[in-house]
């Protein structure tokens, strides 16, 4: 059935002669197409560079099986596999410890499944593009590496110094799915050279303070803070993170009341102001950077919807896609996607109402495609159709929940609630916190909330009630409370972590206020932003462990460090006061980096900050003086990453605020909402089309609409498509007339670097190509 | 000559009636208009209200008896007299001590002199608005009470508790020149609603954290930090802070190591997300309000140019104001401004060309009255003038001076010193450190610095070598070196400190960066402003010095916590070790609320927040538990205000970011420059006028002026005005479209309220206002 196609023409789709010249079947030929322009889509929803696109067939045979969820997964485990064979390796945690030929061969066999992933990625790019891409080249280099060491414990069975492991972090980084963590790291290092200058004069005025310190406090012999210059620099760069702070001062403040001063300026200016300075700079230089990001991946992806549209369209048909070939493009792109879904995404994209998607129109295709559709129902109410009492009895339950008088009923609960558990835990100082019996106030809170639960379901109908966010949280917690109560009904002792997370309860007050629920909607849009800045930083944390395992394992223990200055914090006696004995336990001995687990929660002291200066001077009296060089990297390492996630969020949240106050009007929407009506005789006609090129098996879900819309004598069906915003949409909304200026721009400078072969009209980017914002309505 | 007047028309002037209706001389009229012309003026620039604007000749008087600077220096120094007594009072700093008779009597003096300044307001203000203004009302009430304290110590002769001297303050923060202190406090107090939702939320979470910690950790017996809800609370309060970070987690991390996730997941919580979300909600109302305030300011001293034009121009004349008017404002005005600049000042208005400046030209005027004018110089170097010779010889050294060349090999010089200093520092560990005989490097670099300061003073000449800030810091700097080696020359051991401060002079390497001279300008751009937030906190130390003071002064000494948790810190043992005394001292003890001093220095240390726990413990193990009130109350507010500190320093290098960003070309301008030209006979009528007017007391410098160019044979003087961009100029250009809609929303707003009876053409304000902008040159 070829014949029903459009005969493919070269000139209308130059692109696709890259990887399938020698197809001839015009069948294949435009199956070609269509993968061809979803890879070019996906190349452009990933960010992923053009001079990567497969050249020819065996590359894209490469690309398809470097390209889907079972690589990427396969990729992340072995990444993660090497990375929790530190837990393993020696310095290893006491329980989990392997040996050395177990934990050697699983890392060679992770690196053989890294070494096939590489070979992969070689025979995709080619040998050319493979050497050109750094971050490929790198890992090559590591991977070999790591590769001959790997063997090289297996030989000699014993582990060497191998701070080379904090190298395998890279491996992650790769990996598909942590894209967030690469453009994170590489929003960091463009942040560094700013960054750097004000350091730098950070160091200087702590240097110059470091020679002053020691000038005027060294006479005092009492003071052991400034008596040698290497001192009086560790002390100040340590005051610098206020970690010593009233104790440095005080010897030479007992002498001088007026030694004050020196300290009050140094903190003035190194912390007051220079550390803000820091934040204002990286603030300044990461908003910059995030609008410059945007704007690359919103020309990166109008790039990507030109090239696959070029692959779309024919040559006698030259002003835009059918749907035919639209089905075709969304079968290889998103393959889970259902007829009626990709008719309706069709539709949605096309506003010309002619059968065709034009260039312009095709410009939304990364708004439109990530819609979910549903038929817009008819009724308003689920119990619309029960009879007549029951629904007044249902309308009656509706209008009560969405009552003011109920919510603030149900708040005031809460708080009485909350109060209750306050006073409660007041009342018990340490006595019997689990009793047998059930109080009975659990019970009766517990009830009320089961009996709003129950209300809420019946008068708003399961499904509208689970589709808010807080309802969904009211309800867990009420699942919760209730778990909570079996457990200690029925004596449960492994649960009772439940009751103890009753206060979390007390979370729905904050439904309340308006500022309250922006923040948490800006909290749930960052999220994923947050969670990728998080694994950045543990990362970070991963390099920083390897290394201090390496160097300072088992350097730490109870009473090691009696001659330093910070002996009381590791001192650990047992002195028997009468007929008691007393233990005298400085827990610093703790914080040690004797396995992987114990480094983590050290970095995490460290990264506090507080008190941080006890554990590195316990762990430099065992080792040198160099050891402070750890410590003090690691400290400006994490203040970098702390100055951007504070910029981060800064950034979010001003942004947030600002868009608030541009749209006041419309600040209660929650999403993306299109609408679009389809006639029956439209659905048919996809009926017979689908029918025609694959098939029954896909037009069950139409057929369906079909007998539908019989049943209720409807002639036309209306679906919503919703998704949720995100922050592009904002950033779209907020750059609104600078995104004018970039496009005119970009087809400024690709008309100057290549002569579409296209028509005019679909070149003509200056037109107004996000309409979709405009169209998109409010509902709360 | 009253004669040469223009007849006042009272419909020409109509403000003016209020004040002098009764008055029937045009002449003295004319002084009248003048004068309440120049009042208008001066409040526009103040921000005073015009509620506030004197009503009738009685008033008047006592306005300009309390509107100068002897007046204002008055209330300063009574005020400051007020808050330095407390150094007095008991508890006393020991050498300052006073008897009760002597500082209650000081007191009621100033209290005596307050009560007249208040009269003189109520004067000038009238009983009505007197009562109406909200300050001042507060401030009578305040000196009420303190009235009727200080004649009850007299009476006693003892002090009983005054907890309300911390309201003393008041008086210092009415003062006049305290403007700005009035405004943080504003904005301050403006900021307060979002941040205290958010510090809800973050006292929400401590108080869920707390229940749970209670509940999980108080089974631990040996774990002091959760066994009551109380201690719970409070060292989750104080971990908010990170003061006790690993200390409070250690006793259940050595039970458990997982209960370090309680820990992990609190301080992420807290103090990476609620505490950065405060900072950029405060961040976002600072910005909002700075904003608006700025917008208020400016359409205020629009309004204040309209009242004050209103006085100025005649029935005859409607058009605009003549230099005989505008000469007679600015006497009143400015009175120290000579002849010539207020001429300039009038031609710098005046830009039609016609001999009346429109209201229009008169919006700029409070852009234009602070131009420094100078005479623009023909000659290009000093040396012009001097012999063939003298003049290669200095054109060769001011070429020099002006290479590259020289200025790296300065950098280097001060480079190579920083180095030495420091390798010199470093060798001499707590030897002698002032020798007798001075070191030679000292000489060398000295005699190196004095070279280039001859060489720079030589090439440039002495007036362009210290106008430039950069060129004053390195002439101080060295003059301070040769200070230090007179001193150790001549052995003069109380200036020693002189040559401590040597190491000062690497900040010359500073100029060498262009960041760093950007962050340096805008540094001294923001100082008047961080001063004055300074001056705010310190005002907050003062109400917290005095309650502390009351309340814990003597209750802190060596060895007096010995049962509290904090003991180690205030212990005082003098033991015996073999044949050695051993001083064993935690100095925490210092830290007290004895006298003032000690307050404020604790005060710092509580502002630091490191390990102010211990103080707060200390204190409270003397006390009562109520004690924390003080210390937790104090931390919040310090945090609103450091918040505030820095949301001002970021927001401050952001703008300037931005605005550097915005203007690429012109980025090395330093103020604001201006250009006038005036002919011979432009200066010779000005003579006359002032012959005619005043006599020839103020004609002398002009007459110069006209020798000047008769020496020189020109027909026409270019003069300068210059003066330094404020944050006024440069919030106009980043606000610049904006400022166009709030001129005209606001003269909309006065049309429709008041019905102006000036010519049309005066009240267009859609014209464009500020076009001083774009006269404006760069100067380098």
């Amino acid at each position: 059935d070829g014949g029903s196609y459009d005969v493919i023409n070269d000139a209308s789709s130059p692109a696709a002669g890259d990887c399938c010249a020698q197809q001839s079947s015009a069948r294949h030929n435009w199956e070609m197409n269509y993968q061809e322009a979803a890879i070019y889509l996906q190349e452009g929803e990933n960010n992923d560079k053009f001079f990567t696109h497969p050249k020819n067939a065996k590359a894209l045979a490469a690309y398809l099986f470097a390209h889907n969820h079972l690589f990427y997964l396969m990729e992340l485990s072995t990444a993660l596999l090497l990375l929790l064979l530190s837990l393993c390796e020696a310095p290893a945690v006491p329980m989990l410890r392997l040996g050395i030929f177990v934990h050697a061969t699983l890392e060679l066999f992770a690196l053989v499944v890294v070494v096939f992933e590489l070979c992969m990625k070689m025979r995709w790019l080619g040998f050319q593009t493979f050497i050109r891409h750094k971050r490929t080249m790198v890992k090559t280099c590591v991977l070999f590496v790591q590769f001959i060491e790997a063997i090289v414990v297996l030989v000699r069975q014993t582990s060497h110094v191998r701070i080379t492991r904090a190298l395998r972090c890279i491996f992650l980084v790769d990996c598909r799915y942590c894209g967030a963590v690469r453009r994170n790291l590489r929003q960091i290092f463009q942040s560094l050279p700013p960054f750097i200058d004000i350091l730098l004069l950070l160091l200087f005025f702590m240097v110059i303070f470091a020679i002053l310190g020691f000038y005027l406090f060294s006479p005092n012999h009492s003071d052991p803070y400034f008596n040698t210059l290497e001192s009086s620099l560790v002390n100040l760069f340590v005051l610098l993170t206020t970690s010593n702070f009233p104790d440095v001062m005080m010897p030479s403040y007992a002498r001088n009341p007026w030694s004050c001063v020196f300290f009050i300026v140094y903190l003035s200016i190194e912390l007051y102001f220079i550390m803000n300075l820091l934040l204002a700079v990286v603030f300044d230089t990461f908003n910059d950077i995030e609008k410059r990001k945007f704007k690359s991946l919103l020309l990166h992806k109008r790039t990507a919807i030109q090239h696959a549209y070029r692959l779309l369209i024919t040559k006698q048909r030259p002003s835009g896609i059918s749907f035919k070939h639209f089905e075709g493009l969304l079968r290889f792109y998103k393959p889970r996607m259902c007829a009626r879904e990709r008719y309706l995404t069709f539709k949605a994209l096309n506003q010309s109402n002619t059968p065709l998607v034009s260039l312009k129109d095709f410009y939304n295709f990364y708004e439109v495609v990530g819609l979910k559709w549903k038929a817009k129902r008819n009724r308003e109410h689920w119990f619309d159709d029960l009879p007549r009492t029951a629904f007044l009895i249902f309308k009656g339950i509706n209008i009560l929940v969405k009552s003011r008088v109920f919510q603030y009923t149900m708040y005031t609960v809460v708080a009485v609630n909350g109060i209750w558990i306050l006073v409660e835990t007041f009342m018990l100082q340490g006595g019997n916190f689990f009793s047998r019996n059930v109080p009975w106030s659990y019970i009766v809170f517990l009830t009320i909330y089961g009996v709003e639960l129950l209300l809420k379901t019946t008068g708003l109908g399961p499904v509208e009630y689970l589709s808010s966010g807080w309802n969904l949280f009211d309800f867990s917690v009420t699942l919760f409370a209730f778990l909570g109560l079996m457990a200690l009904a029925f004596n449960m002792e492994p649960f009772y972590f439940i009751v103890v997370l009753r206060p979390l309860q007390l979370l729905r007050l904050f439904k309340l206020k308006k500022r309250y629920r922006n923040v948490l909607d800006t909290m749930f849009e960052l999220f994923p932003r947050m969670a990728s800045l998080g694994l950045t930083l543990l990362i970070f944390y991963y390099c920083f462990a390897i290394v201090g395992m390496e160097f300072f394992a088992g350097v730490v223990y109870p009473n090691c460090c009696n001659t330093s200055t910070v002996a009381d914090s590791y001192r650990w006696v047992n002195h028997t006061v009468g007929n008691k004995t007393v233990v005298e336990e400085g827990y610093y001995y703790l914080n040690n980096f004797d396995n992987i687990l114990n480094s983590f929660v050290t970095l995490f002291e460290l990264t506090v900050v507080n008190d941080w200066y006890i554990i590195m001077e316990g762990v430099t009296s065992q080792t040198t003086h160099w050891s402070r060089l750890y410590f003090m990297i690691f400290y400006i390492v994490t203040m970098v990453v702390m100055t951007i996630i504070v910029a981060f969020i800064l950034d979010a949240f001003v942004f947030r605020m600002n868009y608030t106050r541009k749209n006041q009007d419309s600040e209660e929407d929650n999403g993306i909402v299109l609408e679009k009506e389809i006639s029956k005789e439209e659905v048919v006609g996809i009926i017979e089309l689908y029918k025609r090129i694959s098939g029954a098996s896909e037009t069950a879900q139409l057929q369906k609409i079909v007998l539908q819309m019989d049943k209720y004598g409807q002639m036309s069906t209306v679906f919503l498509g919703r998704r949720s915003r995100t922050k592009s949409d904002l950033s779209m909304k907020m750059y609104e007339e600078e995104i004018q200026e970039w496009y005119e721009e970009h087809s400024r400078k690709e008309e100057t670097q290549t002569t579409l072969q296209e028509p005019a009209s679909a070149s003509n980017s200056s037109l107004k190509p996000l309409s979709l914002r405009q169209r998109s309505q409010t509902v709360i």
